[in-house]
């Protein structure tokens, strides 16, 4: 047997998108099985927030039993710096999170909704397993920003996704023109996102400062009973009232 | 009842990754249940490859029956110059595809492999979609740029995926020089595929063109037993014997 072959794999578990507010919807309908079945039978987690990575768990039990009692599992939070700052802005090593998978035992990685290292803190980690020659494996789940780029209509074979625009208003009508000039001159979708409370004030924002001809998406409530996708141009939603919603949403613009 | 609520709605079918070769992997490995049930019970389809989606559907039917014998659900390919020339190429109108759907019934949008519209074609028809008002609803399955970008550690906070590389060599450098430029000074991931048979080749181009201290991830067999995800420096790469895969693989450079 060869060191690496003894070494445990880092798996990537995502989430459901609810945040938990949807615990009476079973997780089988938006996890697969293979995911359910890696989630119940690891002992080591790395997480943005334990609490709510037990709360997860919790779900996962009733279908698929753990391997241990949620308390008796080992699960450990990135440090607060990597929430704050994200994990590239900063020089964190992951490593000696991983020790657990160099002693031969299978960890995962998981933020609080969606896939982790994907706007979502988790990819010091992943980048730490590979410097460790550990396997990585990503498992299917769901994933905001791409259900939403697909469900926009907007152009699915170039795109980027550009994180929070800036808060200060002039800053954010600046970095909007950009975004909008990029999409218009070279095709490329250009999805961000912001925290929900401030959802208004960027739509206002939007309406405002793009162009009439410019398509605008927005996608909230992804896999959730509220689900609301819909995509116009700048003039037609600026015809409609639109109030936008208070929970996660993902914005794109494009052509 | 309003017009609206008498539409159907256009779902958007996630499908494995394995183009049909993984038939004797149970489906609901890599798809949730609510992505099942759906399937199953719409009996209009639009897809890239009437052929691959019968066999989908195939896969679907022993644990979640299908409304209709196969033979007699409605199939419609996209026109081929929409496969070709991609959805935001042209100026195709999939408006009148969507007919079924003005008359009151839900209809499904999929792709060879993975989320329709994302990589793939159909953006036209969920354009079209929002064009009539009609609901569209994507559902959570496996998406191959999604499960590469998390694997590779590289950064999941600003990230671009760009589609293919230029296949003339010099050009193709180029190209690759402009990317890396990018990924250097903004920090923004640059994700790109290419047609599997000329993986070698662009592997060469990576790995004689880029710097040394630039990133480079390729993810090969997504979801499937023969799964290879890494990331390193190119000048760590270029030490390692590392033949690239010729089945379908992300690449992604970062820093």
């Amino acid at each position: 047997m060869t060191a690496q072959a003894a070494q445990g794999t880092l798996y990537l578990v995502p989430t459901p998108l609810d945040f938990g507010c949807g615990s009476e919807t079973p997780i089988a309908e938006v996890l697969p099985q293979e995911t359910l079945r890696v989630a119940s039978r690891v002992g080591h987690w790395i997480t943005e927030n334990a609490k709510s990575t037990r709360a997860f768990l919790k779900r996962v039990d009733p279908s698929h039993p753990l391997v241990l009692p949620i308390q008796q599992l080992t699960i450990t939070e990135l440090p607060r710096e990597v929430h704050k700052k994200g994990d590239h802005a900063g020089e964190f090593d992951a490593k000696p999170m991983l020790k657990a998978a160099l002693a031969g035992h299978d960890m995962a990685l998981v933020s609080e909704a969606g896939m982790p290292a994907v706007a979502d803190p988790g990819s010091s980690v992943v980048r730490a397993a590979h410097d460790l020659g550990l396997r990585v494996v990503p498992l299917v789940g769901p994933v905001s920003l791409l259900l939403a780029l697909a469900a926009s209509g907007l152009n699915g074979q170039n795109f980027a996704f550009v994180g929070y625009l800036p808060q200060d208003a002039a800053a954010r009508t600046q970095r909007l023109r950009e975004l909008e000039a990029l999409a218009l001159k070279t095709g490329q979708t250009q999805l961000f996102i912001e925290t929900p409370y401030r959802n208004p004030a960027l739509w206002d924002a939007l309406l405002r400062g793009l162009q009439n001809n410019t398509r605008l998406a927005r996608a909230s409530g992804l896999t959730l009973a509220s689900m609301d996708v819909r995509c116009h141009s700048v003039q037609a939603w600026r015809k409609q009232p639109a109030g936008v919603s208070a929970q996660p949403t993902v914005f794109a613009i494009g052509k």
